[in-house]
């Protein structure tokens, strides 16, 4: 057995931890490639159960998913000033092409901005052809000279990004926190984590951008992680590109901009926040298999009672909504199935042995809880199916309870520093706006500002750090 | 109107009425990035439907979708001597990572066997390991010198991968002729498109495969477009990248591999065969938009009663299966609205005007055969839904009528030329088996052996190149 399971406490070893889970659970694997992984079929469904939830979502919004080219050629890039400095040091370049050395070198995608609004500029004339409101599902290359962490920083990696054009501002800001609100959707009804929500600081933002809206979660070793972004764009990349349309009154004008994106990152974020010492545990809606179910031959009963009734109920559940395995494998025991399903995170386990046949049960196993509960055999697709709901909840509940405890209001610097050194999480403190502190606070103690609340919250104090006037109430935390 | 329409026939010019229909209709567009195309919203859409027709199938045949990286190291692609030598003049390099030139350059896949095998070889163990059956959705490079044309022949281009492991040859016989069946039931049932299906000469098989598998399809101008791929690899790369399993005796094997393909240029093929002088014909299985409602405001019937009657047809098509758009802009003429839904191959049209609302009906149009035919109100949903079906079968049958009557059956090597030099198509003749005589042909015509027929079909001549014996019936054609 113990070839299978983790070899490390999460309380323990937290890095290692994670690493193993992923490994073990075979959600992932590093590739024989520098900096690369491999989304194995245990992620890449996940993946494709996210992608099915977003793209329901922006669908009936009026988006439409494309595909452009993953080739930027270096001058577009160069374009917008600020998008150029804030991407160049991680740039992957294509430079021979064949047999013959490229006249200018293509960057391979870190971003889409420069290569879709190139194209806008000449898809838009008119009034009429706004909005533009597209999606792609794509892989960007951001070349990290930092060692691999799976799901969280790797060379490659896969994300949506939107990339959104508009006649006025005000279409701008709604469609920035229209898209908030379908990420924050997915993050906490299906992913189960909970978040912060608010704008970037100027130092934080998207390269290029007016403002930046994210999502914040905070992980069990007091870091937190960013789960998606959504930008206001503004008229940068317009003015830049040219994008430009007659309005009603045939005036020409730029267009307002928006884009926004999350990623594979947030798998990775939904493996630290519910995993446990026995492997992952996956939330019952994005969970690819949410029951297994196993048979336990054993004496005082045929075996092949057992196995028939097994088969029964599997059929039953296949044919409700709920996603299920059978899994009657001769070579492996009953002992080893229950901890390699509970290492893959399965969200409920149903038990079929001599006992469950003689008295027309079965018996569930809740991999949240580890709670045992015997139920009537016909009781089983709609118990199943409100057990899933409630563990969906638990795991959010779970995860909501602590980062509300993660977080610590603080008034002075001190305080700031010690609890920060301590435990790290979300140190809630007053702000006087001045980059300079917030400067020096990241020099001073690593942690930077994560998020401004939309809605203003009521100040408390002075800065925190300078002492003078504050105009905000901000979260500051260590990043991943 | 004039500027939206085909400005060129297809019987004229095929080549530039091409071009228009893709350009016109918004299906793509050419990228701001020299050999690259942008898949816009139509032509996405529709790949996302075959992307859901596909691995509804490939998923109940257990197989499962996953992500490798998209960069090859150049030793991994030198490994299989066969397989380099195919790819090579045709690859991307990426030299330059950050700021640092790499040690090793790495390849954008062309096709991902060296990458994924590397890591099978970790995977597989035992013969619990296997089979394995993993898939892929991606975009692979291949540095194109010929100028571009759209969907056939990009530098970047969409496509799916299948990778399988299996025990024996025979399973792996097995899967490759499964994966052949399920091309062909998409290519046939829902592009509408025919095709002949054969293997491959050893000139034209997959570099490092055993022996190739594919499906030609028979274009208007003359020319076998390749459909799809399905390759038998044998145990080539099983030996060099050492993948090797213990059998149920605990003796050591080396696994038997199948890769299989198809991308987005099938939508090229499904543009040529089935658009006309007024644009894209789309099968209503594939059409994102399967139906448009027009409502024609005209005197003696007040416009809102007609708007009202078109939003009510459209609710109630809405809650069946049926894709259907309102089209009730007030800044475009039902005429333009007209040409422009033709332009982009919406099956049905449903016209609403003041006869309509009179009497209780609406008036259907068929994009196929431009028939009009008047529908009570209450029959709607049924009549369409039957339509569509009929649609679907009309184009294919339209289509294998030509495909049929594409193919010349020769015997001489005179009778060849002509007719090949005259109308192009599928020459049917007897062959060899000599890869001399075929390159000769090609040398003299252009025209290579597209497939040989799975099952041999009977020998009516002597070679109609060198008049030796013959050994087998092949197709040969100009290929795309």
């Amino acid at each position: 057995m113990s070839d299978i399971g983790i070899t490390v406490k999460k309380s323990e070893d937290f890095s290692e931890w994670y690493t193993q889970v992923i490994l073990k659970s075979e959600l992932a694997d590093y590739a024989p490639v520098k900096g690369c992984m491999i989304f194995r079929e245990h992620s890449y469904a996940i993946w494709e159960k996210i992608q099915e939830i977003f793209n329901a979502k922006i669908k009936r919004t009026g988006h439409r998913n494309v595909y452009f080219p993953m080739f930027i050629p270096e001058s577009f890039l160069k374009k917008e000033a600020e998008h150029f400095q804030g991407f160049i040091p991680q740039v992957a370049w294509v430079t021979v092409g064949g047999d013959s050395q490229l006249e200018e070198k293509l960057a391979i995608r870190p971003t889409s901005e420069t290569i879709m609004y190139s194209t806008y500029a000449k898809w838009i004339r008119s009034w009429r052809d706004l909005p533009i409101k597209l999606n792609q599902w794509n892989s960007v290359v951001r070349w990290e000279t930092e060692s691999t962490r799976l799901f969280l920083r790797t060379r490659e990696f896969l994300w949506q990004e939107g990339h959104t054009a508009h006649a006025t501002k005000e279409e701008a800001d709604q469609e920035v926190k229209e898209i908030l609100d379908a990420y924050k959707d997915v993050i906490e009804n299906y992913l189960a984590v909970p978040v912060l929500i608010g704008k970037k600081t100027e130092r934080e933002k998207f390269a290029g951008a007016l403002y930046t809206t994210a999502l914040e979660a905070m992980m069990p070793d007091g870091k937190a992680l960013q789960m998606g972004t959504s930008h206001q764009l503004g008229q940068n990349f317009s003015k830049v590109f040219n994008i430009k349309f007659l309005d009603k009154n045939e005036k020409e004008r730029y267009v307002w901009q928006t884009s926004w994106g999350f990623s594979t990152r947030m798998i990775g974020a939904m493996v630290m926040l519910h995993g446990d010492d026995k492997g992952l545990m996956l939330p019952p809606k994005v969970a690819p298999i949410q029951v297994v179910i196993i048979p336990i031959p054993y004496k005082g009963v045929d075996a092949k009672v057992i196995q028939s009734r097994a088969r029964e109920i599997h059929e039953r559940l296949q044919k409700s909504t709920i996603s299920v395995v059978l899994d009657d494998r001769a070579e492996y025991t009953p002992g080893w199935k229950f901890n390699a399903w509970e290492l893959k995170g399965v969200p409920i386990r149903i038990e079929i042995g001599p006992r469950d046949v003689k008295k027309k049960q079965v018996t569930l196993a809740r991999r949240d809880t580890s709670e045992r509960i015997a139920l009537k055999e016909d009781d089983v697709v709609n118990e199943v199916t409100k057990l899933l709901e409630e563990i969906q909840s638990n795991l959010f509940n779970r995860a909501k309870k602590s980062l509300e405890e993660s977080i610590a209001t603080v008034e002075t610097y001190d305080e700031f520093k010690e609890i920060f050194r301590k435990k790290g999480g979300f140190i809630r403190a007053c702000w006087c706006s001045n980059s300079a502190c917030e400067e020096k606070i990241k020099d001073e103690t690593g942690a930077t500002i994560r998020t401004v609340p939309l809605e203003k919250e009521k100040i408390f104090s002075k800065c925190v750090y300078c002492g003078e006037e504050a105009k905000e109430v901000v979260y500051f935390a260590k990043a991943y």
